[in-house]
């Protein structure tokens, strides 16, 4: 560790207990819960101590302004600090870490930005309370609108508009044009969740500048049979839902599988949901939930079709985005700051930068190299000396960026 | 409908409306609930209108008597009211309101027995709520001790102490020598629940003698896989346990089907759990819960050790019940009554029947044909002749057995 970092590592360190539960050594940080005020708090903390002016947009997303961005559009950078279900502590928390140690490193070199540096503390990114992803970006661009975000229900059934009430939060949320005014550029760093940059040379390659997020889509799969009794119902006579799920869950991987290559491709079934669930009942229902994704839209449409062609009539689609390219110049210049070796990457996973790129800010992102490739699990886990080059990469970034 | 059966046909459609739920069609009758509450005060008017002694043994379960059965030890009949969670109509009520109606044409008749003669409800025969089946007759037996019994949870957390204390119940519950001591026999009437009688032909086969319960037991079966992101981990970078699980769904069916002949032989899992459960994070864990039966306990040992092959270290055994043989020379009894066309059958499911034979009480069962096979769910039927039939066969059964 170097004494330049030590602000950065100090940092990490305060941020470990918090949420952290203490039987799966995951991290439960949701959205409106007494560990989110602490973040959050945290948060204004470190943005007090770099001299930083704090606001919150209509949805509570903090913003902290170095310069004044209704003078000049800034750029920002920063993440989340949310996670999922025993998440890691790296997913979102290391791009808002890196964002103030890199605010802090300019200062003490004496930069002068040209234009404000913000950095940005995205509520719910991972939805993990209320069920959808970014749910702080998608209410400021009008993504998803209020009323369907106030009506959003946890898993007690207390609603979004509820869970901010208890929290002493406004419900006046909505589209915020003037905090989107104020983004003249966005560049999330967020850790890699794939084994992309695990194989590479760290000297070179700890940072890879991302330029797009893949197609991805969710489908629904449903399987009928009859509830008989499983004791005293002959095989030949059994109508048994779960058997055609098994089968599609297999399915879905080998037609992925078939398709994955140079273009990557993947489909997952992550949840199920088995009626009437009795250990000794036949299933009548079974729901299988299909994630399915590509760097190649034609790959995952194919993968659906063919399991379709497999399971005629059991698949119905939930969501489908495609491809969200980042701003192809702002990447370009990313890669010339940072060199030409830094590798350029599309990503698998949704991001707050995702919903801003689709809004119109010029956007991208950085990765910071996953050795195992870990993601969303107390696993998660990035080289301390990869996560320094990541704040060294971002102060490079930035101090182009906010420089005429 | 003949005049002789009107009296079954009464209670039959007053049960009708009793616990039904409007959405489902199906029942929903647990243990320690108002449902239960109307159900047996129901049970307790009809007693009282035939005249009968009704007394609540140390697990509130209800027996009516004709005759003093602390004189002479009698011969009971009788069967459950509680469902499974949309369950059908048949299993349980059929045999009792077959036994009330047995009992009426008795009287009606004029017959006088020499030894008493009982009808039981057991409660909580499913295990609907608190998870374990036959909870009433295995409380009375011993089968299930007293503590275990007490601190049983439901969905709710609510323990079996607490809820017979809100139903005013006392929890003074244990084995119950006296009640044991006042039966002679036992005699439960049952619909059957597969298709073993619905080919045959209805004048001589609607009713068949219950000769054993199957051997059976329950597995959990273990896959541990690893959470990560299922859009950025790459196929060949995954640990997914619902692969496995999938794969262990298939070769359970595929190992059971391999050894179902002449000697019966099914396998099912009707549960899974499956962690973390996100529709965007590979599987970590998946539980798979095994329910398996054969008429040949060789055949469902052959079926697990196949499986423990094929998935070394995945499977422990959570129950396992060898054959409960009924009373042989009841058995033989109740054919010779009957006559010598009736059917001689095992049965894969299990039953307050089971419990009192492994507790030493001369037991046997009536099996009613179910011309579908189903059971456990709203579709559950048999047709209204062969229930006619079944009240006929338990009075010459009862007459039988309970004269000297």
């Amino acid at each position: 560790m170097t004494a330049e970092h030590s602000h950065f590592d100090a940092m990490w360190a305060e941020l470990q207990p918090i949420g952290r539960d203490g039987r799966t050594a995951g991290y439960r940080r949701f959205a409106l819960t007494d560990e989110d005020l602490t973040l959050r708090e945290w948060f204004a903390g470190e943005c007090g101590a770099l001299g930083l002016d704090l606001v919150e947009d209509r949805m509570g997303n903090q913003w902290a302004w170095w310069g004044d961005p209704d003078a000049t559009a800034g750029v920002v950078t920063g993440s989340h600090l949310d996670s999922v279900p025993d998440g890691g502590a790296y997913d979102g928390p290391l791009g808002v870490v890196s964002s103030l140690a890199a605010v802090k490193r300019m200062q003490d070199n004496g930069f002068r930005p040209d234009r404000p540096i913000g950095i940005v503390n995205f509520g719910d990114e991972e939805g993990a309370r209320f069920g959808v992803a970014c749910a702080g970006s998608r209410v400021i661009t009008g993504a998803m609108t209020t009323d369907r975000a106030l009506a959003l229900k946890d898993a007690d059934g207390v609603t979004m508009a509820e869970a901010m009430q208890r929290a002493g939060r406004s419900t006046g949320i909505g589209r915020d044009e003037e905090t989107l005014r104020r983004v003249a550029a966005f560049v999330e760093l967020h850790v890699e969740q794939g084994r992309a940059l695990a194989d590479l040379d760290p000297a070179t390659s700890a940072v890879a500048v991302g330029t797009d997020i893949w197609p991805h889509g969710r489908w629904r799969a449903d399987f009928a049979g009859r509830a008989d009794h499983a004791g005293t119902t002959a095989l030949g006579d059994r109508a048994d839902a779960m058997l055609e799920a098994a089968a599609f869950v297999q399915a879905a991987r080998e037609e992925a599988a078939r398709r994955d290559g140079e273009s990557r491709c993947v489909a997952t079934v992550g949840k199920l949901d088995v009626q009437p669930g009795g250990v000794n009942a036949i299933p009548s229902h079974v729901t299988a939930w299909l994630d399915a994704r590509s760097s190649d839209e034609r790959l995952v449409l194919d993968t659906i079709a063919a399991l379709e062609r497999r399971f005629p009539g059991a698949l119905s689609q939930e969501s489908w985005t495609p491809t969200t390219p980042f701003d192809a110049s702002l990447c370009a210049r990313l890669q010339r700051t940072l060199g030409a070796h830094t590798p350029m990457l599309g990503t698998g996973a949704g991001h707050d930068a995702g919903i801003l790129a689709n809004a119109g800010v010029p956007t991208a992102m950085l990765f910071v190299r996953n050795p195992t490739g870990s993601s969303h699990t107390p696993e998660e886990f990035a080289e301390a000396d990869d996560c320094h080059r990541g704040v060294d990469a971002l102060v490079k970034v930035l101090e182009d960026l906010a420089s005429v």
